[in-house]
């Protein structure tokens, strides 16, 4: 059985868990906030979540987890098979990933946990978010799903990283990113009705008063 | 034949074109300057370089380009085929791409180009360097090669992004990110005898006044 180390409100442990609920793969969850120890760093060498336990070892990296699953592992495909189609899967999720998630990441301090951010890093943030949703706009195919009429790995990256993104937006820029994306607002909306995706979200509020708590009393 | 878009002196650009010469794939180079114009926002969305070119359209993101070529193409593989072998080696991969090109990235206008950067993002991809170095000499392997005993894509992205993030640190920082890792400098002597390597060099260098000239005309 799988083991998922991490933690809840990590919007990238919620991919993996997405993926691992969705292809009905039985796994366990091991609350994991890595830290500088040797045994931590084995673990995850650049104390990050969350890291899969498998068979053979630790796999690191989310996306590396989830194309793991999809080459290794039966139950509902979340990529075409064709390696044409599945490229065109793999590159809007990997645009998401460095064009919005990244620069919305480098903003989450101020934007969620009251930590001031340089002027510099914000007006990095900004350029790059217009950017990178304009980028999603163009190459996202919302059909209804991000890259075409079956839930993929694409969607993943969708949905734990655009709505984050755009309330970066909203809160220290008052930019609605979404606004001229009524596709990608309806399959918000779509996604939000999975049964799987209303666990994640309840796991997650389930955690959050703990995760503050522990953010806290680091500062 | 596939054809690849971008020009020489991107280090991502050159990634895929030793993938495509180390398998022996024809490939035709198409020199390519991505701008905010429909027919090239067509070809790269987020107006990033290179893309390939192959039968059925475009591939953006040089990750899902290296997985496209070994999983439809033949000639020297670049990746185990066993599912968890081939994740340690994406994982590597990813997490130089993440923890080390892409700080490093945030300051090649001013280690490269004279382009005075705002303290922040300086003091930003510092800390981060010396956490994604730190993370290689973790988990890379170094037995010679990066993830293993034979080169994979790890060392694609090691060999372009580890000399760049090496050169920020020590002209902006004083720092000898290198300095505890003699193993990944034997490495990057041994990769830089590659006949592929030193012809990609050559035509880095061909294609550098050019590169700069364009810079410097756009400031």
């Amino acid at each position: 059985m799988f083991k998922l180390y991490g933690f809840s409100v990590s919007n990238y442990y919620n991919m993996v868990k997405l993926a691992l609920l969705e292809k009905g793969l039985p796994f366990e969850e091991v609350t994991f906030y890595p830290t500088p120890t040797p045994e931590s760093l084995a673990i995850s060498p650049r104390g990050k979540v969350p890291v899969l336990g498998a068979e053979g070892g630790y796999i690191n990296e989310t996306m590396v987890m989830l194309e793991y699953l999809e080459s290794s592992q039966k139950g509902v495909p979340l990529l075409p098979t064709e390696p044409f189609a599945r490229a065109q899967v793999l590159a809007v999720a990997k645009e998401i990933e460095l064009y919005i998630e990244l620069p919305a990441r480098a903003c989450y301090g101020e934007a969620f946990f009251g930590t001031a951010l340089p002027e510099a890093i914000k007006e990095k943030t900004k350029a790059e978010l217009l950017l990178g949703f304009a980028a999603l706009g163009r190459h996202g195919k919302f059909a209804p799903y991000v890259a075409g009429d079956t839930l993929s790995i694409a969607d993943l990256y969708f949905l734990y990283s655009v709505p984050l993104a755009a309330a970066v937006g909203h809160k220290l820029f008052g930019l609605d990113l979404l606004a001229e994306m009524p596709k990608a607002k309806a399959l918000l909306e779509r996604l939000e009705q999975n049964p799987h995706v209303q666990k994640i979200a309840a796991d997650k509020d389930a955690a959050m008063p703990a995760f503050l708590a522990m953010i806290a009393a680091k500062k």
